[in-house]
């Protein structure tokens, strides 16, 4: 297969942090403290992995950013594309520093004093929603008069809407997730265990192209009416349902796709019953229906009641008990989250999941999800996967 | 192949929950707050996705503990070991509730008063250390008077020395990654990227029984001298060094291996330089003089000075500039870190990696690393790979 992701130029970095700069010093914050995560590759490229030593993105609103590393990861900071361009300076602390004091005396310094002497109070800090608790205690513990809120009212304003080049790579990833579902529905699921087929899932996610495969839910049987159901030494049995929920990252960009499947161990007497074809056309409806109402300026609690009408309306709604979807983009889970009391309209460029779900605890249920892009006059669905039962042998 | 996979009972569960209780009052917390992740997987058996909603066990010093869930993922919850045994109430929330209000209400509570009125003044609560920030912000903010303090030096008291059924799986992942390991020399790697080697690994990881590939660090050539190099789309050639450091987890505990390869490209005149084999053969002198140090009583500064001495002898010093070694159980960094300054001796039953390294930066470098319980008089080495250089024609 010839590659032709999409890869994101240093400018755009660099844009995106002079952006961020920008908004924190509107929103009245002497600085935005990034952790590891998606933050952190969103503004500087910078996939570091998530350990205990710290890594951190430190945006003044008056000045530049910064990139604070520990010394051994040296290589791999400078190598992101900003560092790599020269826009984002990167500070190394050796093993037996203390990086939160330096952060701290970075942050004291740009909030305009001297820094051996200029206390933090007043000031306000945001931090990255996913910093562990084991980096922010000893940031509040180094800058005790400053106040810690979170930076995702700032940094989501940049991150909800996607650019071209952050669709192509979520459509490729859901393109790729498309063909693992295929892959699935037309090998043998009867007499394996959950886990056993979840391992499957895994594995085809990473040979279709995904770099990590980060969840594959295998619920069987009644496990199908548990949402977030993830995958047991449960022995998959003919004439049941099994609700197969997967996705991984490509570029660092999510895929995310439902689909629910009936296997009949090739016994044509052990199809789906009435009701449950009953219930996965009430379903299958409710789906379309929440992606047709998708169009810039809608709210996204008027698209979750686009799913839950037709649901209610045939006695299911309390059987669908979440919310219609999530963003996603660099993580899984993200703005804009598709919710009743969700009244921010959606605009152009914003990428989520549709998907209801009808559970019927302790028997069975079924779930439809697909990504979305906002478009400016309806929705630009990524996958292309049928969205039918699929009725197989299994 | 035949799983004896060891499963941890669910009275192991209520053992850890009562001890973590009875640790906390001692150390005068009122409340410890798991998160998910590491300590509520250790507490409660319970590998709930790192999703944005609130999970949360609370643990209070008086009273017994309760596993705070969002409803949509009640029956995953209520089947941890110890909920499913009755040793664990599951306590859920709704979409539109406030569930960091709820754990306020309940830390409040526990503390001795009435829920409505008492106020939490002086009152220490301990978070578990990888407490996102969009949790640990809520939480002090609905309990503006207590103070939060990390947990894991309650915690890690526990988790730090490993049972016989945590070595089993220790031990299960450490030989499935010796598998990968002998695979990927053995087979092509000239001519590919990194990345592309990476990919293999993951889907050789997951084949060789791990649940989850968590990393693999494809270092070749240059990249080679940087010790947390992931993977690049540089292209391996022949007459250069790979350092391979792979890893995931059976069963939740982890493993984490590397080994150094060189490749030939079947070209004998491209074999390692004597400069390299002679860096090798001291590194590989330095991370055996390391385990054999390792002994109950030893502390881990010592294991770890017992790596650097035979490095500095030969002016490699600068060239190893990263700790010796860290624990591994079920994060693949954990306490005991092999370090100087860490005094705390070594007790029976910790597991932590060995994996000194020497790095000649914009050229090459080398690591070995084994993953190390320690015995009563000696070392357990749960890794069976063989540790020379790997020349191999790739």
């Amino acid at each position: 297969m010839i590659s032709s992701r999409p890869s994101i130029p240093a400018e755009r970095y660099r844009d995106r942090l002079a952006a961020a700069g920008s908004l924190a010093g509107e929103a009245g914050f002497a600085a935005i403290l990034v952790g590891v995560g998606a933050d952190m590759r969103y503004l500087a490229g910078y996939p570091a992995m998530p350990l205990e030593r710290l890594t951190m993105l430190v945006i003044p609103a008056e000045g530049g950013p910064s990139l604070v590393a520990p010394r051994l990861e040296a290589t791999p900071a400078r190598s992101c594309p900003p560092a790599a361009a020269g826009f984002l300076p990167v500070v190394t602390w050796d093993e037996t520093d203390d990086p939160h004091a330096l952060v701290a005396a970075m942050v004291r310094g740009a909030s305009g004093g001297d820094r051996a002497t200029t206390s933090a109070a007043g000031i306000r800090i945001a931090v990255s929603d996913d910093l562990p608790a084991r980096h922010l205690l000893r940031l509040e513990d180094r800058l005790p008069d400053a106040s810690f809120e979170l930076a995702s009212p700032v940094l989501g304003r940049l991150r909800i809407v996607k650019d071209a080049d952050e669709i192509a790579l979520l459509t490729e990833a859901a393109h790729a997730a498309d063909r693992v579902v295929a892959q699935i529905a037309a090998g043998r699921l009867v007499g394996r265990t959950e886990a056993d087929v979840a391992r499957e899932v895994r594995e085809r996610l990473l040979a279709e192209g995904h770099e990590e495969a980060h969840f594959a839910i295998v619920g069987s049987g009644p496990n199908s009416a548990s949402p977030h159901h993830d995958a047991s030494e449960r022995v998959i049995a003919a004439g049941e349902p099994i609700v197969l929920d997967i996705g991984g990252t490509i570029g660092g960009y999510g895929s995310d796709i439902t689909r629910t499947l009936w296997v009949t161990g090739g016994d044509p007497g052990k199809g789906p019953d009435e009701r449950f074809r009953h219930l996965f056309a009430v379903l299958d409806g409710a789906q379309a229906a929440a992606t047709r109402a998708v169009r810039a300026g809608v709210t996204p609690e008027a698209v979750d009641a686009a799913a839950r009408r037709p649901i209610e309306a045939e006695g299911y709604g309390e059987a669908f008990f979440h919310r219609t979807g999530h963003g996603i983009g660099l993580e899984g889970h993200e703005d804009p989250y598709i919710i009743a009391g969700n009244t921010e309209p959606l605009r152009e460029g914003m990428a989520f999941s549709i998907e209801p779900g009808i559970y019927l605890v302790g028997e069975y249920g079924a779930r439809i999800e697909d990504i979305v892009v906002c478009g400016s006059d309806g929705p630009i669905e990524l996958n292309e996967a049928p969205r039918e039962l699929y009725v197989v042998d299994g």
